[in-house]
């Protein structure tokens, strides 16, 4: 009898991996998941089998990683933390249904929002909506009733696949909803390849971004502030994004 | 000049915390935060200086840690994510009130919700609403008017402070908001102590959560199912919950 591990691997370099991450893959015979995310890890997977699979082959691959599971110890890898827009539903839901009975645990990492939002400082100190612009899945409608209803809470917002060279206008779509709830000012935080090689931060204003909107790729996360979120200042320059918590009501500081 | 790491401890155990956040620590001159998350550190603080500071008394931490750092290597640490109902903001805040000008960074780690969520599976694995139902900084009202907007998103929402001896009603009436726009049977995941000694776990529908809500307490996360969210079975068992991503859809499998 086998045993799957899904494994978290964070946003890149193995800087953000868990311990128990780490042990997993040390411990696996099969390592299979998309290159990118299987090439931060290469100090790690000496001797080991690696199946590479590709974007878009996901129910392919969890169906692989079920079947060698049978009988193996192997790690399915997913970037940021599997059960985030990651790989964790589609093998649970391939195991379920091929009657897996091995052990399978699914072990969480530093999601690709929470890594951005350190970059910037603290833009989601408090309630947040995690949102993914990318309609592959879920249809557009339900996507902008979601945004429409997000931004009425007025707190932040994190977005995922934000923008694409096959999606380029769906950032602008949902920054034009935006607009009918929030002010032009409402700060912005764009961090492309959090973590990884060729790191950028950008922060901006709703209107600046609407007119710039083609700075963000794939590789980018957009957090939208709420109504409570600032610049974080140091003297004149713009360091990054605060959403206080509120002890400014209570305390003096 | 000084340095501050905020960092992010993770749920519990070092077993997952991060490299980054283990450097940060081993570097520091000063180690300061709350008892609880320290504890769990302490193979990793020989030879430091350790601040240990109560809850309610994060203001007065976060001037201590920003006064030490102008001349010392001092790590603020965080439970969970510092940056997700932790001490990200109001360290950034003080900071930058007192001019300080050396170097911080702020470290993520594994949230709360995300550490739960690896625990029954995958119920947060799209979109999804991260709240809390402490109302010490945020009054109940406009709790309230997020849960309704959250809950008409039909996206799973993670709960964290779901009840306490000091708020023994808040998860009832967020139940009450829940049942007027979702079924009886939504599933709802509820994880106590995630990651730590005394770990427990309860798969329950929205109806029988209602009855019995006083299981869950201050160490818990609460995961409500999103519209699309279902029980994770093996056999006859239930094991978690599901939150596909929509494969099903497109995919035979």
């Amino acid at each position: 009898m086998g045993i799957l591990y899904i494994v978290s691997t964070g946003p890149g370099g193995i800087e953000y991996l868990t311990p128990r991450a780490s042990a997993a893959l040390e411990q696996s015979e099969y390592v299979i998941g998309n290159r990118f995310y299987i090439e931060h890890l290469s100090p790690l997977l000496d001797g080991k089998e690696i199946i590479f699979s590709s974007m878009g082959a996901e129910v392919e691959r969890a169906q692989r990683a079920a079947e060698l599971a049978r009988d193996h110890i192997v790690s399915m890898v997913s970037g940021g933390d599997a059960g985030v827009y990651g790989m964790a539903s589609i093998v649970l839901e391939v195991l379920e249904h091929a009657g897996y009975d091995g052990v399978v645990e699914v072990i969480p990492g530093i999601t690709a929002a929470t890594m951005a939002a350190s970059r910037l400082g603290s833009p989601l100190s408090g309630d947040y909506v995690t949102l993914s612009l990318s309609d592959l899945l879920t249809p557009w409608d339900v996507i902008e009733k979601r945004l429409e209803l997000a931004f009425q809470m007025e707190i932040p917002v994190a977005l995922y696949n934000p923008r694409s060279r096959g999606r380029p206008h769906n950032l602008g779509k949902a920054l034009d909803i935006l607009s009918r709830y929030r002010t032009k000012d409402t700060p912005i935080g764009i961090v492309k390849n959090a973590s990884r090689p060729g790191e950028e931060m950008f922060i901006m204003t709703l209107a600046q971004l609407a007119d710039n909107d083609d700075l963000v790729d794939m590789h980018s996360i957009v957090i939208i502030g709420g109504a409570e979120s600032r610049v974080w200042q140091r003297g004149d320059d713009v360091r990054g994004i605060i959403t206080p918590r509120g002890y400014h009501n209570k305390y003096k500081y």
